[in-house]
């Protein structure tokens, strides 16, 4: 399982508070911590607008990439923050590639973002939104995949480096969202074994109690989808215990190893 | 989801010690928990061969239907057993069918079992099992369930009483078995819509530490896979949560209102 930290993000309060006030400290210690307990990539989001969202992002970019040697997401629906966010990391950060969080089939947007992969080592997150918004349907969700596979590998973004994130919907609010969701990512997997499957795991349990007991049910039952990738919590035990459980009864973890030593180090719950 | 509260069973040693002593008390506890803990039926399961069985067999489902009011299933391999059980239950239990766990296409058992179905106001779980075993692939587990089916209903019992099992192996012995179970259940609800699907949950953790995760994540796997029904603990207030989860978010519980509920209750963890 490749795994986002989600926690650096501006809409959390402490967060915001830390981004506002230049709190370098707080967010390296954001980034440590997430980094320890195993993310691949920390995720950048300044939770902000405009010509600010911009200049946060180029400081906010800056700090993680002090604070740890790990990849990150560059979290943005602006264009400009975005490449402010790509340059930041390219000029301090580690050599392996970031990723883009996230292309999508929106019209205005795309025409921006598209041109922001070409010539750039990155990864990609396609989010299966068009001008629209989330298609309903699973067969929406896989035809938006499908078109944004298209346009990434044009931009010259290799299918290895997408990752098809199909929407998580709350389910406060979109009974069967998470269902339609599993479903996607069971044939987008099918259609595209070369790429990846994302989703932010927690938008799932958005306005419900317990979420933690939601968050991880959801895991469990996408990975058994083909999932392979999280934007999650990663100083979650019960997320990770999710994790390696998940995976080995999903036959990707050859004779529970990784299972076993995760029991070992005292890390299951 | 139908919970059939596995505890009464006599390979665990403290039943095994309570059914050869006849310890009335320590079976009616046991059967009274798990009733109320919620289970739907109560697995009576002896544990011994032969003779013995068929005698401590009548024994405890008497005990168990003089505790609670609650359908019972009949756990044996050994038809003996089976209509003694059933005999007792119907003297001494409830109206609700009992059910019959289980019949095979084990040929010398079915010629045995199917006829005790006859005429018995029962429900029966199905095990996708024949004379060469279990079947490994999906399709072996797919075709012998609509065997099974089509030689259950010529018995008498209804698709709607019928709970196909489509067997669950310990993930320590087999890695890819939890993948094939699922799949197995996904193509089976899809053929018949009708009929339950059912499956011990616990064996999947057999031989590996921190069971109740991996039954937590697997029973979260297989009701996204249509599992409607499951032979699990009902004291596990873990499974339980999983389950209520589970449901909801595989879009089987209408705006979260049994989830909800159960938070509300304290229940949740």
């Amino acid at each position: 399982m490749i795994v986002v930290g989600e926690l650096i993000n501006g809409t959390r309060e402490p967060v915001r508070e830390a981004i506002v006030t230049h709190d370098e400290d707080a967010i390296a210690e954001l980034a440590v911590r997430q980094h320890e307990a195993g993310a691949d990539y920390i995720d950048c989001n300044v939770g902000m607008v405009g010509q600010q969202e911009v200049e946060q992002m180029r400081w906010l970019v800056e700090v993680v990439t002090s604070a740890v040697d790990v990849p990150i997401a560059v979290d943005t629906a602006n264009p400009d923050a975005m490449e402010a966010g790509l340059d930041a990391y390219f000029e301090f950060g580690s050599n392996a590639a970031p990723i883009v969080n996230s292309i999508t089939l929106e019209s205005e947007k795309t025409e921006r973002f598209l041109p922001l992969l070409a010539g750039r080592q990155v990864r990609t997150i396609a989010l299966t939104m068009d001008d629209s918004g989330v298609p309903a349907s699973v067969s929406g969700r896989v035809d938006a995949a499908m078109r944004l596979l298209e346009a990434i590998e044009e931009a010259g973004v290799a299918r290895s480096d997408i990752f098809v994130d199909p929407v998580v919907t709350p389910l406060s609010v979109d009974p069967g969202g998470a269902r339609i969701t599993c479903e996607a990512m069971r044939e987008i997997a099918d259609r595209c074994p070369e790429c990846h499957l994302i989703c932010g795991v927690s938008n799932v349990s958005y306005g419900l109690p317990q979420r933690t007991l939601l968050n991880r049910v959801f895991l469990s039952q996408a990975v058994a989808a083909g999932l392979d990738a999280a934007i999650c919590d990663p100083t979650d035990s019960g997320i990770r215990s999710a994790i390696y459980a998940a995976e080995a009864l999903a036959g990707r973890d050859e004779w529970c190893g990784r299972y076993l030593a995760a029991w070992r180090r005292g890390e299951l719950q």
